[in-house]
C-alpha cells in the first residue's frame, strides 16, 4: 500500500510496526560495511594470480626491451598502455600508464594545471574565481579534489541519460570562469547510469568559453558489467575528434576493481597537445612509474581478451549481490511511493532516493543497529544533498548472506523514516 | 708530471701523443653509459627475491590486520613505516609511506605548498618571487623541480664538509623569498660528502625569515656504504627538536637504490604539523599508495637488520667499481694539476673538477667515443657550471671491465681538454 495515501491511523500503526522491526535489528548487534566501493574478498581472490605471477631476473624485461626493474619509461611500459588503450578505446600513443591510483592521476591533473595554464594562460591558482561542474549524485572524491582547491561546485543534476546537457552548454558558453566537469560516464557513481549516445555527442561539440576547460572522464567502470545486459558507451575521443575536440577530454580508469584496489594500475589518456603539457610535468616529478607491477598486470592477463575473460569472473560474484540488493528495493519498498532507485547493469553501486529530508534520518538509523552507509550527502558538492534525498549503496564488499540482513534493515530504516516525516 | 708547469713545446708534444691515444678509444666504437645514477644488472639481480616472495591470498594482511589488497592506509603499512623510521631515525609516527619515488613525494610536496600554505598564509603561486637555495655541485633533479615552478634558484657553494652554512645563515635570515633549500647529506650527489656534525647543528638552528621555509633533507644515500670506512651522519630531527625547530626539515628516503628503482617503495618523514598538513593533502589525492609492494619489501628484508645486511651485497658489487674509478684518477690524473675528485664512502657518484672551461669540453670527447656521461653542467642550477669544472661520473651501471676502459678514455679527454686549453 503506498504510504502517501495512508490515513493518520494508518500511519502510526504501520510506524509502531516499524518501530518494533528496528529494535529486532537493533539487538542484532550487526557490524556491515556498505559505505565504500570496496571489493569483497572472494572477489580480491581472484587476482591471487597476480600475486603469484612469476617474474625472474632473466624475465623481467618489457617488449620495448628494457628492463623493469631499473628507471626508465615514463608512460610506462608499452604491453601495459596497449591494454589501457583497448580500455579506453584510444590510441596507445595517447596513453600514459601511472601508480596504483587513478584518483591520484586525477589530482595530480588538476593540480599541474593549478600552476600552469595548459593553453599558457594565467594558472588557475593566480585566478580570483574557478567553477566546476558537478553533475550529481556523484562521486564524492571528485568532489573533495575540487573543493581542496576551492573551486566554486555547480551541480548539474542528473538524467536517466546522463548530465543534464542543457544546462551544461548554457554554463559553458557564457561563463569563462568554469574550467571543467566531472564524468563517470559508464555506469556513474551513484547511479549506474551510462551517458546515452546523444549526451556523449554533445559533450564532443561543447564549445566552452574557457579555452582550458577539460572534461574530466574519469571511466572507472567502463569494463565493470555486472549482468547479461550490458551498457554500450559512445566513444568520446572518437567524436571528439570529429568535431576538432580532441584536447576537451582527459580520460582515466585504472585496475582497482580489476585486480587489487590496493596494488593495480591507473592511467590516463588524452589528446597529444595535453599529453605534451603533463608529460613536461610528469618528467619533472619521477622517473617512472612501477614498471615491475605493469608487468605483473600483463602477465596475469595474458591479453586483453583474457583481461575481459577476468571480468566475467567478478561479474559472477558481483550480480547475486546486485541482485539481493534490488530485490529487496523492489519486494519491500515497491509500490510504497516513498524510494526510487535504478537497476544498473554494472558499476559499484545502487542508488536510492527517499522521501525528502529523510535520507540523513536513514543513514543515522542504519548506523544506530550496526550497518555503515556512505555518508548521506556525500554524493552531492560540499557533502550537502539540497533534497537530503539521495542514499548510495555499495552492494560489493558484504557477503549475500549479510548484504540481505543490512538490506532488510535497510528496507525497515527507508519506511521508518518516512513515517516519521508523515507522521 | 704537473700540466700546469710544462713548456710549450712539452704541451705541443703531450697534446700530439694524447689525440693518438683518443683516436684509438674512438675506434673501438664503445657504447657505454655513466650518465645516470643506476643501478647495474649485478645489484638488480641481487633482490630477485623480491620478485618471488610468495604473497598469498590467506597471508596478505599487513601488521595492522588490513588486507594490503583492498583500499585503505593512506601512512602505509605499520611495518614499512617502522623500517623507513629506522632509516631515517624518526618516530613511526613521523613516516608516510609513499609510491615506487621519493622525487615524487618530493615534488609533491612543493606542489602542495605552491596552492596552500603550510602556516595559512599565501600559497607560494600566488607570491611574485619564491628563492631557493641549491647546494652544487648537487643533483639535477632537484634543480629540475624548483625550476619548473618558476623558483630563482641560488647556488650555495659546497664545503668539504657540506654547504657553505655562512653564506645560507646569511641569506635566509635576510631574503623573506627564500622559501627553502635542497640538501643530500649523505654521500651527497655528485661528490659523496657527508654534512659534518656542525654543518648539521647549523641546519637545526637556522632561523629563517620565512617562517614557510622547509629543508628538504633527500637522505637517498643513507645506508648506502661502499667501503669499510662508513660516514657517521648527525640526526638533524633530533636536532631540530632539541631547539623548536621540528617543523624545518621534510625528510625523504626510498628504497629506489636497495631493491628496484622501478618498483622500489618511498618515504618521507616531518614534523606532526607537517605532517598533518601533507595527510590533509594526500587524503584528497589517493587513498593509498601500493601495499602489496610495501609487504613484498617487508618480506623481503625480514626485519631492519635484513635490510642492512642486504646493503653490504650491493656493497661488495659496488666497492670494486668505485675503486676501479679512483685508482684511474688516481694513477693517470694524479699530480698533474687539472683533475680534482673526492674519493666517497657511499652514495653513487664521483665528481670531478675538472680545469675551468674544460667540463664541457671532455663530456663531448667522450660522447664522440661511445660514452655517455651526465651533461656537463647539470649538476648546477639552470644547468649551468658557472666555471665550467664539474663532472659527475656515475659508476654503478657499467662492469668493472667496461667502467676502467671508460675511465682510461675519461682521462685521456681530461688531458686533452686541459691540454687545448693550455695550448
Amino acid at each position: 500500500m503506498n504510504y502517501l495515501s495512508m490515513s493518520k491511523d494508518e500511519i502510526a500503526d504501520e510506524l509502531q510496526l516499524m518501530k518494533q522491526a528496528y529494535q529486532t535489528y537493533q539487538d542484532k548487534n550487526l557490524q556491515l560495511d556498505m559505505s565504500r566501493g570496496k571489493p569483497g574478498s572472494t572477489q580480491l581472490d581472484l587476482s591471487e594470480g597476480l600475486l603469484t605471477t612469476v617474474i625472474s631476473n632473466d624475465d623481467c624485461k618489457s617488449l620495448a626491451g628494457l628492463d623493469c626493474r631499473n628507471y626508465g619509461s615514463l608512460e610506462g611500459i608499452p604491453e601495459m598502455r596497449r591494454i589501457f588503450a583497448r580500455i579506453l578505446g584510444v590510441d596507445m600513443s595517447e596513453v600514459m600508464v601511472g601508480g596504483n591510483s587513478s584518483l591520484n592521476m586525477m589530482f595530480d591533473t588538476i593540480s599541474t594545471m593549478m600552476t600552469k595554464n595548459i593553453n599558457g594562460d594565467t594558472p588557475w591558482e593566480r585566478l580570483d574565481k574557478i567553477k566546476w561542474l558537478c553533475p550529481s549524485p556523484g562521486y564524492d572524491r571528485h568532489f573533495a579534489i575540487t573543493q581542496y582547491f576551492g573551486f566554486e561546485m555547480i551541480t548539474i543534476p542528473m538524467n536517466s541519460d546522463g548530465p543534464d546537457m542543457d544546462k551544461i552548454e548554457e554554463l559553458v558558453s557564457t561563463d569563462e570562469s568554469i574550467k571543467g566537469i566531472w564524468c563517470v560516464p559508464k555506469y556513474s557513481n551513484p547511479q549506474g547510469i551510462t551517458y546515452s549516445d546523444e549526451v556523449v555527442r554533445r559533450f564532443a561539440k561543447l564549445k566552452p568559453l574557457a579555452k582550458d576547460f577539460r572534461i574530466m572522464w574519469d571511466n572507472a567502470y567502463v569494463i565493470h558489467d555486472i549482468s547479461e545486459k550490458s551498457d554500450r558507451l559512445l566513444n568520446l575521443m572518437d567524436e571528439c575528434k570529429k568535431c576538432g575536440n580532441e584536447d576537451l577530454p582527459i580520460m582515466f580508469t585504472s585496475t582497482s576493481k580489476i585486480t587489487f584496489p590496493g596494488a593495480g594500475v591507473a592511467g590516463m589518456a588524452c589528446s597529444e597537445k595535453n599529453m605534451n603539457f603533463f608529460r613536461k610535468k610528469y618528467s619533472v616529478q619521477t622517473i617512472g612509474y612501477d614498471k615491475i607491477n605493469m608487468l605483473r598486470h600483463v602477465k596475469f592477463f595474458g591479453s586483453y581478451e583474457g583481461l575481459m575473460e577476468h571480468m566475467q569472473k567478478h561479474r559472477a560474484v558481483l550480480e547475486p549481490r546486485f541482485n539481493a540488493v534490488v530485490d529487496k528495493l523492489e519486494t519491500q519498498l515497491g509500490g510504497l511511493g516513498i524510494a526510487k532507485w535504478i537497476k544498473p547493469n554494472g558499476g559499484y553501486f545502487v542508488s536510492v532516493d527517499v522521501l525528502e529530508g529523510c535520507a540523513k534520518r536513514v543513514e543515522k538509523k542504519k548506523k544506530n543497529a550496526g550497518v555503515i552507509l556512505t555518508n548521506a550527502g556525500a554524493t552531492f558538492p560540499y557533502g550537502k544533498d539540497p533534497k537530503d534525498s539521495n542514499i548510495r549503496l555499495a552492494p560489493t564488499l558484504p557477503p549475500v548472506e549479510e548484504l540481505e540482513i543490512a538490506m532488510d534493515l535497510f528496507c525497515v530504516a527507508v519506511k521508518l523514516a518516512a513515517l516519521e516525516k508523515l507522521a
